[in-house]
């Protein structure tokens, strides 16, 4: 099994040693590495009701390479262990595998080894190795007052699939497929870091939440305009099941967007659009005050 | 719970950026990283009945690190994602975390980053990383005919272990320990590298099927000496049980030895021992002859 999963995998041009060995080695040209690992668990992080085994692989390293690329860095390798039933189809570790290969693609590295292992529930681990390049990590902690915030990526989109999914509601596949296998903006993370990002962090817990660890982080305060925040695509999925689509962009996680702090007088590279500005306050407001919404605020007050 | 974990590590010198932002970063003087990942779940590599949590803990670590220092690189950092019953109890989230920083520390390196979900079991997923310090990695393929065959650590003393705990046998706490809890000699890995190590890996599935590994990667025999392969603890854990030690000592894995080949005149580094030599003949061999035990040789076919 391992023979086959590891047989299709271009590892990239990071990979020295790639699988079969005690361990592989990849290339690490700026000297220090960029790591993080999460581990999706059946029945908690996803339902095989919901989502194919390829979306399953793929979200798994989307945000894992969405944390690396949240730091400024370039995604250059992942490791994978896998815990399976020792009953699952072949073919269902075929498409893990194959949703997993290409996500890693889409950031621009490889699979580089793993860990195959049975277990009751199909549970994936994985971990993301990143390069600086020669750049500082982009940390929470370095927004400062007078910045302005922006974001890279869809907002709102991953909770709005899911309220699509549970309500049953058909003509919204995208917003859907988003949920099921986020696409995060990996090379915006880079662009951010070379146009001197002073704070970066991805959004998996919810705009809101999100923001702020990066205002707690670095002591300052944040205000949204809520009118740069929109989403048609969102709005029409409000509109159809009845619902303000507010919560889903303001508290909504998942979609793996960038969010950034950048100096007042940064051109925005490519792909980043302006969404509020860094005050001396604290926390973060939308249009000057707290927002009502419980979901994203309860989220944020326990990380 | 995550800030409770985090507050007592230790990081290590070589953590640049800690828990607590998207991604950990980690000094990697070399340029190139070594990467390693194992999961472990509850019920099929470890029982809460047999294992404390230290130990589960410490072997996860233990054995991602041999795993680096079988490449011949020096062990960095690990990340763990860790899934727990909701239920599980906090002295065992403690038992478990005290296990793994006290066993990256014997590796000379810290628990820098970390994921902790809900699964219904526990599932300890480590990723180790390691340092090659300007060396070429140590692969599995480098054996030569007419080398050297070298062991650091004990052989037979996990599976004896073992075969106590099953028996409800006393009087061997030692080996039942390091069975719980595997003690890596991880700095005979550099040290074997610094040598002129030819090839190197650790020793997981048991002598044969891991030697088997090496021959088989390199193209080459290996004929051992069966009276080199001798541990006095283990023939008496074998006298007390009335079996044949040479099982364990052959076949037995997890004692997470590394075995490596040399060239044959080199001076073997402190820790390292002489058992065999690499001749052109097929697999691997004792005395001559193949071993007729069906252990170690079903999981070399099967690997």
């Amino acid at each position: 099994m391992i023979d086959r999963i590891t047989a299709g995998r271009a590892s990239g041009p990071a990979v020295i040693v790639g699988p079969g060995d005690d361990a592989a080695v990849v290339a690490m040209p700026d000297a220090r590495v960029v790591v993080t690992t999460d581990m999706l668990v059946q029945g908690r992080h996803f339902c095989t009701d919901w989502s194919t085994p390829q979306q399953i692989g793929g979200k798994a390293i989307a945000q894992n390479g969405a944390d690396v690329a949240a730091m400024g860095a370039r995604p250059q390798g992942y490791v994978v262990a896998l815990g399976c039933p020792p009953d699952t189809p072949l073919a269902v570790l075929d498409a893990l595998n194959d949703g997993m290969t290409r996500e890693a693609a889409r950031s621009g590295a490889g699979i580089v080894g793993g860990d195959l292992v049975q277990s009751p529930e199909i549970v994936v681990s994985v971990t993301a190795l990143g390069d600086l390049e020669g750049r500082a990590p982009v940390l929470r902690s370095g927004a400062r007052v007078g910045d302005v915030v922006a974001v890279a990526g869809t907002l709102g989109r991953s909770a709005a699939g899911m309220a699509v999914l549970e309500a049953g509601l058909s003509g919204f596949d995208d917003l859907v497929a988003l949920h099921c296998w986020p696409q995060p903006q990996y090379s915006a993370g880079v662009a951010a870091a070379v146009a001197g990002a002073t704070a970066m962090c991805d959004v998996s817990d919810g705009l809101l939440a999100d923001l702020g660890h990066i205002a707690d982080a670095s002591g300052v305060g944040i205000d949204l305009a809520r009118e740069r925040i929109e989403d048609a695509r969102v709005f029409e999925a409000g509109t159809a099941l009845g619902v303000d689509p507010s919560a889903w962009l303001l508290t909504g996680g998942e979609d793996h967007a960038l969010v950034a702090t950048f100096p007042p007088d940064t051109v925005l590279p490519e792909g980043w659009r302006l969404i509020g500005r860094v005050d001396g306050g604290v926390g973060v407001r939308v249009d000057g005050a707290p927002w009502p919404g419980a979901a994203g605020w309860q989220s944020w007050e326990v990380s």
